[in-house]
């Protein structure tokens, strides 16, 4: 079964209003060419900064959620709604909205590995400074399967993707903002041997780069298919990107190259399944 | 604290005494340059192919174990000696033995996870043919602290590289032999990422490339950093790679980029830790 998705690689501005705006015209443009997911980066709408998550933070449908419901109904499209700051009570989540083709809210994941890094002469970022963490795996049901859900920082995790993969995610969405220091370093890299490691397609949606914030993305938003392929990469410009998923690929490469049947779990056992 | 270690990317020919002969001048030559450690490449002493790994194989203490044994001995070296076939009773194993700079036998691992794959237009290989599987995860001990050990499609399990880590190790050591189809796919990808996800150093080594020979080695043998950062990687030919080992490196690398402590064993549990 072949599945269309549109990664909404967005430039974000210190406005939320305008984020909001902007990123449902993108989303309208994403689907006139009638695909089946559209996703958004991690903080569509917020500066990614600690001095800005609260302020621009919000509620259980809140504005951006809103918006994303809404387009999700107009369009018939799922939407991974990249991120935006939850408030709920004295606290603020990195949260992922996901809406399915009728507007409804099929899930909703909150970043449970927080960023925090000191790299010498590098970057340096402590997400504990302001958010909590979620306490989810987030896998969900879709007419084309089970698909899983993590946050930027959360996909260094290879416990969680590898999770994810044996609750029966087929493509794990990945909104995630990684930087100058990490992007080039890491960021394919992770995204490919995630994918070929569990067997799956993995995709990664990130921010316009933006050289003048305090936060550069590297951008570079991506699909990896389970052999490590690259199906897609944006460049660090505003754009939006496709690629069609053939999902009868990860029962095929299973069968050409068993590493998930060749597990040895009888020597190491097996991380939590459910 | 610094180690220094040598590659041995040797070429294997259908005739075991030579082999064991010319790995024998492979290691005096890299011991020439006072090294911490020598690697040999997967099946050393035998063409990679199930209708010799009986034929050269040997059981315990036999020719090519002697010649590992004296020459760590005669260098004062650590061998971590590819592997060959190992014999007991009816059953033929793929393994490596290490030994320390007195000549002792410190480590025997047997490929736990054997090479089943049946690439469509690509590469088809069935070990479970004619080998047997090991049934021990390997780490073993040494002046540099804890060292891991497995055997080319044993890397492939990210549980087993996790375990290892997560039982002290500080390098993987890897003789593998990957091929034409698999190689220019994964072997770089799979080295690289093992070392950022685990934050410890792995070691690649293969026999040089044979174009004439049923399978055909990829070689590329390949050293990396804990940042995912290739140290050494040398192309197809036979060659004796080197590489300096900076072991503090990985605590440096976990504190500016604290995955390993960012990890949420409350949500996903762990595997085996012992």
């Amino acid at each position: 079964m072949n599945m269309k998705i549109a990664l909404i690689q967005m430039e974000v501005v210190h406005n939320k209003a305008e984020n909001i705006a902007h990123a449902k015209e993108l989303i309208d443009r994403a689907c006139d060419q009638s695909c089946d997911f559209v996703i958004l980066p991690e903080m569509f709408c917020c500066p990614y900064s600690n001095d800005y998550f609260r302020e621009y933070g919000e509620p259980e449908n809140g504005p951006a959620q809103q918006m994303l419901q809404e387009a999700s109904q107009e369009h018939g499209v799922y939407i991974v709604g990249g991120s935006l700051p939850e408030l709920e009570g004295d606290r603020v989540y990195n949260t992922c909205y996901v809406y399915d083709r009728q507007g409804r809210k099929i899930a909703r994941h909150r970043k449970a590995h927080l960023f925090d890094i000191d790299v010498e002469g590098g970057q340096r970022f402590f997400e504990s400074e302001t958010l909590t963490a979620g306490d989810n795996i987030t896998v969900f049901d879709t007419e084309f399967g089970k698909m899983g859900l993590c946050i930027c920082f959360d996909f260094r995790s290879q416990e969680l993707a590898k999770v994810m993969g044996d609750r029966g995610a087929q493509v794990i969405f990945v909104p995630g903002a990684f930087n100058m220091t990490t992007g080039p370093a890491h960021w394919e890299l992770l995204f490919r041997q995630r994918a070929v490691d569990n067997q799956l397609f993995t995709v990664g949606v990130s921010p316009a780069r933006n050289e003048e914030d305090v936060y550069v993305s590297y951008a570079n938003s991506i699909v990896a298919d389970p052999w490590g392929t690259v199906l897609t990469r944006l460049d660090c410009e505003e754009e939006i990107g496709y690629a069609d998923i053939d999902l009868e690929r990860i029962a095929s490469i299973r069968r050409q190259l068993p590493i998930i049947n060749a597990r040895r779990t009888d020597l190491y056992g097996t991380l939590k399944l459910d």
